[in-house]
C-alpha cells in the first residue's frame, strides 16, 4: 500500500477553550453524582457532562439535538453543589431559574460533587441523544399499528392475515408462524380492535385493543468481564431500566483467551459456556424487567454487542479459529435471531439483532462504540480506544476509518498484576502522591484491598511524575528515594526478590505481605500493556499519514477505559501527548452502539455499513511492529 | 358480476380417439399392475398410463418430455399381458425390442392386468414428468456446491463464513445459525474441502469433501383421511420411498368439521391434534428414510400440502373460523417454516414449504392439485374435482380459472352409510349388475366386509342402470323388481323399517344383519352428495359462461375421486355426461403438487401465482343454489 502524503492539520478544538475555563480540572480523581427523584449515586470521571453521566446509568433526560445545547430540552436543577451558568443556560433559563439551580444537562461538565434532579420526561421526542453526544431520529425497527377491522361475512371472506395486512398496507411484513396462531383468536375475542405488532419486516403478534403507546426493547452490551442489560422504551429513545452483572462464564477464565483454552481442553465446555452466557442475559433481562415494571412479553427485540469470542460462545460457534494463527473469525454477521436462541425470554416471536464483527479482535463491541461515538461522521482527527485486555482502537478523520487489535494483556483487569483486583468495592481507582504522603480513592469508601486497572495506571504515572521510576520504569534505589522524597522512601521495599512500592500499609507500618503494594514487575507489565497499545495507535497514524499532535480527541472506551485519569494516560504514554481536556471518557459505548440500532433502523444500517468502511490494520503482520514496541516501553 | 358471453367449443379430444380405439373400455373396473424388480402390486382404474401408475406409488421411471412420448425415456418392458404398439413405440424401438414387450410407459394406457419390468435410471434429467402429464424443468430449492478453498493465514484473514460465500458468489445465500456453528469446524477438519448446501436462499449446512450427489427432499400430502409422505431425489425428479397411513387425528373424527367441533369443546383438544399431525408426518418420516436406506440429516427440506384445517390443526391455529359461518381462513400463506416445526426430524436446518390456501375449503391441497394438473397452463376446457367430505371444484379454460368448495358430506368416505367403510381390506369397491347375478370386486381379495365409496357409487348406478332404482332414488317395489329382473328380486329386502338391496349374503342367504347391502337411506346420502356436486360445477360453468358438453376433460382427484368409476360417476350425474374417456383418474395429485414445488422454484412461484389466478365462488351465498341443488338431486 502507498504511503498516503502526511497532512498538516489547523487544530480547533472547544477542549482547549475549555480547558483554558477550568484550570482545576488535570484529568484525574473521580466525582460523586447523586441523582433524584432516582435516588442513584454514581462516580464518573472529572469533566464528563451530566447528560451523559444520568444517560450511561439509565436515568432518561429529555434531548433531541445531540448535546449541543440548542433543544434546550435537558433541563436539571443542581441541588447541591455548583455548575457555572453557560451562555445557553442564559438563553434557556431566567434569572430566578438560574438562582434555583437549573441548568442543561448537556452542557453542565461537572468538576465537583453534585446533587442533581432530574424532572420526568415531558414530551414524546422525534429523537433522542445517545452515545457520545449522537442525535439519533427515532426510526426503531419495533412499529405499532391500531387498527380497527370490518367483520368478515358470507360475502367478505377475506382471510383475517389478509384484512389485517390491508389495514397496514404501507408495511409488508412477513407474519411469523406465532403471529398466525394468534390472530384468528385475538381478534375475535378484541371485537376486530386490535394492535399490529411488527419488528422490522415480521408481523410478530396482535394484541387486543389499542397498546400502541408501549414500546420496550432491550439492549446486551456482552463484556467478557461485565455484562449490562438496558432496557429501552424506543418511542422516547429513553432507558426505562439499567442492570449489570459479572459474565457467569468468569470461572472459565478471566479474558477471552483462556476461555477459548478451555473450549478446546474439553469438547464439553463449548455447551457450557453457551449456557452460561445465556443465563446471564436471562437474568439480568428478569433484573432489568422487574425493576420498570414491564411484563417480559411486551419486550418485542433485543440488540446485542460483544466481541467476537463472547458471541461466538453465545452462539455456540467453536471459538478456536478466533485463538490461533492466524487468527479467524467465523462469520462478520450473524443471520437476525430469535430472542429465546439467546436464551432471552421476552415476546415469544421476537427477534434478535447481534451486531457484526469486523475481525477476530475488532468485534461488535467496537462495531457499536464506533457508531455511538460518531467515528464514522466526525470530521475531525479523533482516536477511539477501548481498553482491555485487547485493546481495540480505530482512528478516524471522516474520510477513512481504519482500525486494529493489540494484545495489551491482563494487567488492566487486574490479572498478573500481584495486588490487582477488578473495579470493585476496596479497590484503589485513583492515587496520587506529594511528596509527603499517598492519597488514594477506594471504591466503596472501604478499608482497600487491592488495585484496580485505572489505580495501577495513577500509580505509575505517579511514580513516574514525583521520580521514583525512571522513563525505562526502574524502580529507583533505595538511597536515591532518601535523597528526593525522605517520605516516601520508606514505602520502597523488598518483598522477596522484588522491589515494591507500598500504598496502602495494612494494620501495624511493615506488614509488607499484606499491604496494598505496585511491584516492579507489575510495572513491567503495565508497560508491556501500554507500549502494545500506543504501537497499535503509532501505526495506525502512520497508516493514515498524520501525526500524534494532529489527534483532535482521544475516546477513551469500555467499562475500564472510561474510568482511566486521562492526565495518567497521557504521562505513561498510553495515549498521546495532547492537552488533557482532548482525552474523553466515552463511556460504554458498546451498550450504546446496541441501543442506536434499536432506536433507528438508519444507525443499524450504518453498522453493517461499517464492514465496508472500516479498513483492518493486522499489526503483528507487519515487520517494524516489534521495533516500535521496544521503542514505546519507556515512558515519555 | 356481469355475466360473460356464452362461448360455443369446437371440440377436439384426444381422448374421444381413443375411445373409438378402445371400445372395451367402459370406464368400470380395477386393474392390477406388478412392477419388476420393485416386486410392487398396485390396482389402478383402467386407461391410467403405466408412467402415472408407477409414478404415483413411486417407482421411477426416465422421463422428459411431460408424457408426450417426444423423450423416449420412459422405456419400460411388459413381461405379462399385453399392451398395443403405439406409432412412437414404432419411433423408439425395433421390431425385437417391440416383440420383447418393449413400450414407452407414457403412451401405454393399462387395459388388463399387467406385469411390468421398470429399467433402472440411466441419465440425471434436466426435467421430470409429475402430476397429470406436468414436465417439470429441474430446478429445485437445494443446491450443494463443491468447494476448495485456500487456507488464511495472517495475510489472509478472510472470515471463514466470507470466504466460502466469495467460493459460490453466484448465489447470495442468508447463512442459518445452524452452519455458522458447524463452518468453522467442518471447513478445518475437512480440510478446507466442503460441499455447501443451499436451499433456497439460506445456507444450512457445509458436508465435509464432495457429496454434490445427494439431494433429498420430503413431500407431504397430508389428507384429513390419509396422509401420504414422498421421498424425492430432487436431481432426478424421482421418488425414492413412498409412505402412507392414516391420519392420527382419526380418532377425533373422520372429517374436518367434527375435528373443528372437538377444539372448539375443549381447549386441551387443539394442541393434541397438533402433537398427532406432527407424530403422523414424523413416523412417514422414519418409513420414507428407513425404506430408502437415506440418512434422515441428509434430507434438507419439505413441502406440504393440505386442506386449510389440517394446515391450521397442524401449525396450532384455532380452526373454528373455518368451521362455522362466515367460513374465514386465518390466513392464505404460511411464512416458510423449520422442518422441526412441523415436527419433521431431517436435517436440522431444513426449511418447510407450505403450500397456500386459496379459502377456507379450497385448501392447499387443491392448489397442489391444480399445479399438478396443470389447470392454470393448459388451454383446454377441463374441470377438476377432488371428490371427498368438502369436495373442491376448478374449472379453467386456460384464461380463467374458477374455483368453488361443495359440502359432500361424509359418504364418499363411507360415512353415515349402514355397511359404509374406508377403502381398505374387505372392502367393496367395483360392483357390476346382470340380470342373473351381482359381481364385485373386494380390496384385498377377502370377504366383503363393506362398502367404500367406489363401490357405493357403482352399486347405485347399476341399480339405476337396471331398473332398480328409479330417476327419482327411489327403489322400486317387489312386484316391479320381480317382473324387471326375476333373480335379483330376492335382493331387495326390508332391515326394520328400511328397504335394503343385497350386494353379499353373509353366511346362509336370509342373514340380512350381517350381510353388505345398501339402503335406501344410503342411497339419499348419495344423492345429496353428488347433488351438492353438481351444483357447484353447474354453477362454476354458468359463472364462465360455457355448457357442460364443452367439458373436454374432467379431472377426478382425491385419494377416492382417483379410484371412482367414470362410468358410474356419469350414470348418476357425479359428473357431466361425457363420452367416458373424457373422465379421467388424476391420482393423488395434492401430493403430485408438493413433490413439484419441491423440483421447481418456478413451480412453487406457480403454486403463489395461482393465489392472484384463481377467483373463489362461494355458493352458500347464491341465492339458486338451493333450486339447482333440488334440481339436481335426481339421476340424469
Amino acid at each position: 500500500m502507498s504511503e498516503p502524503p502526511r497532512r498538516s492539520r489547523a487544530i480547533h478544538v472547544d477542549e482547549d477553550a475549555e480547558q483554558a475555563a477550568h484550570p482545576e480540572w488535570d484529568g484525574t480523581g473521580r466525582l460523586r453524582l447523586h441523582f433524584t427523584p432516582a435516588d442513584r449515586e454514581v462516580r464518573v470521571p472529572p469533566a464528563v457532562s451530566v447528560f451523559d453521566a444520568a444517560s450511561w446509568n439509565g436515568i432518561a433526560v429529555d434531548s433531541t439535538c445531540g448535546g449541543h445545547g440548542t433543544c434546550k430540552k435537558c433541563k436539571v436543577r443542581i441541588l447541591d453543589g455548583s455548575i457555572p451558568v453557560s451562555p445557553m443556560d442564559q438563553r434557556a433559563f431566567g434569572p430566578d431559574q438560574l438562582a434555583e439551580g437549573w441548568r442543561l444537562a448537556c452542557l453542565a461538565a461537572v468538576h465537583s460533587d453534585l446533587s442533581i434532579e432530574i424532572p420526568p420526561l415531558t414530551t414524546r421526542p422525534k429523537a433522542a441523544t445517545v452515545g457520545v453526544g449522537r442525535q439519533v431520529i427515532l426510526r426503531p425497527a419495533i412499529q405499532k399499528r391500531y387498527v380497527e377491522l370490518s367483520e368478515p361475512t358470507l360475502s367478505d371472506q377475506v382471510p383475517d392475515v389478509d384484512r389485517l395486512l390491508a389495514a397496514i398496507d404501507d408495511l409488508e411484513p412477513v407474519v411469523s408462524l406465532h403471529a398466525l396462531r394468534r390472530i384468528p383468536t385475538v381478534v375475535r375475542a378484541a371485537d376486530w380492535k386490535v394492535t399490529a405488532v411488527i419488528v422490522d419486516d415480521q408481523l410478530i403478534d396482535v394484541e387486543p385493543g389499542d397498546t400502541s403507546a408501549t414500546h420496550h426493547a432491550l439492549a446486551f452490551d456482552l463484556g467478557t468481564t461485565t455484562v449490562v442489560a438496558t432496557l429501552l422504551d424506543t418511542t422516547t429513545g429513553t432507558p426505562v431500566a439499567v442492570a449489570s452483572m459479572l459474565n457467569k462464564q468468569q470461572p472459565f477464565g478471566g479474558d477471552v483467551i483462556t476461555r477459548i483454552s478451555a473450549t478446546m481442553m474439553d469438547p464439553d465446555v463449548l455447551p457450557r459456556l453457551t449456557e452460561l452466557a445465556k443465563d446471564t442475559l436471562a437474568e439480568l433481562t428478569d433484573n432489568v424487567c422487574t425493576e420498570a415494571g414491564i411484563d417480559p412479553g411486551q419486550v418485542y427485540e433485543i440488540a446485542l454487542a460483544g466481541n467476537a469470542t463472547m458471541v461466538s460462545l453465545l452462539l455456540g460457534i467453536d471459538p478456536e479459529p478466533i485463538g490461533v494463527a492466524p487468527f479467524i473469525l467465523s462469520s462478520r454477521t450473524t443471520p437476525t435471531l430469535a430472542a429465546a436462541d439467546l436464551g432471552v425470554a421476552i415476546h415469544p416471536a421476537a427477534p434478535a439483532y447481534v451486531l457484526p464483527s469486523l475481525g477476530a479482535y475488532v468485534g461488535g463491541d467496537i462495531v457499536a462504540g464506533t457508531l455511538a461515538s460518531g467515528m464514522d461522521r466526525d470530521k475531525r482527527l479523533r482516536l477511539f480506544i477501548d481498553v482491555g485486555t485487547n485493546c481495540e482502537i480505530v482512528l478516524g478523520d471522516g474520510e477513512r476509518l481504519l482500525s486494529t487489535a493489540a494484545p495489551a494483556g491482563p494487567a488492566f483487569e487486574g490479572g498478573q498484576i500481584r495486588c490487582g483486583m477488578r473495579a470493585a468495592d476496596g479497590a484503589i481507582e485513583v492515587v496520587a502522591l506529594t511528596p509527603e504522603d499517598v492519597e488514594l480513592q477506594v471504591i466503596g469508601d472501604v478499608e482497600p484491598r487491592g488495585l484496580c486497572g485505572s489505580g495501577l495506571v495513577d500509580a505509575v504515572s505517579e511514580l513516574v511524575r514525583i521520580g521514583l521510576l525512571d522513563r525505562s520504569g526502574r524502580l529507583i534505589s533505595e538511597e536515591a528515594a532518601r535523597e528526593l522524597v525522605p517520605k516516601l522512601a520508606g514505602r520502597l521495599v523488598q518483598i522477596g526478590e522484588e522491589r515494591v512500592f507500598v500504598l496502602h500499609w495494612a494494620g501495624a507500618e511493615g506488614d509488607v505481605a499484606e499491604s496494598t503494594y505496585i511491584s516492579q514487575r507489575d510495572v513491567r507489565e503495565l508497560q508491556f500493556a501500554k507500549a502494545a497499545i500506543s504501537t497499535g495507535w503509532t501505526l495506525l497514524l502512520e497508516e493514515m499519514g498524520v501525526e500524534a499532535q494532529d489527534v483532535q480527541q482521544v475516546l477513551l472506551a469500555g467499562s475500564f477505559g472510561s474510568y482511566l485519569s486521562p492526565a495518567s494516560a497521557i504521562r505513561i504514554g498510553l495515549v498521546p501527548r495532547l492537552p488533557v481536556l482532548r482525552i474523553v471518557s466515552a463511556g460504554n459505548v458498546a451498550g450504546e452502539g446496541a441501543k442506536m440500532t434499536l432506536l433507528s433502523k438508519a444507525e443499524r444500517a450504518g453498522a453493517e455499513a461499517l464492514l465496508k468502511e472500516v479498513s483492518y490494520v493486522e499489526l503483528s503482520d507487519r515487520p517494524d511492529f516489534n521495533d516500535r514496541f521496544v521503542d514505546l516501553l519507556a515512558f515519555p
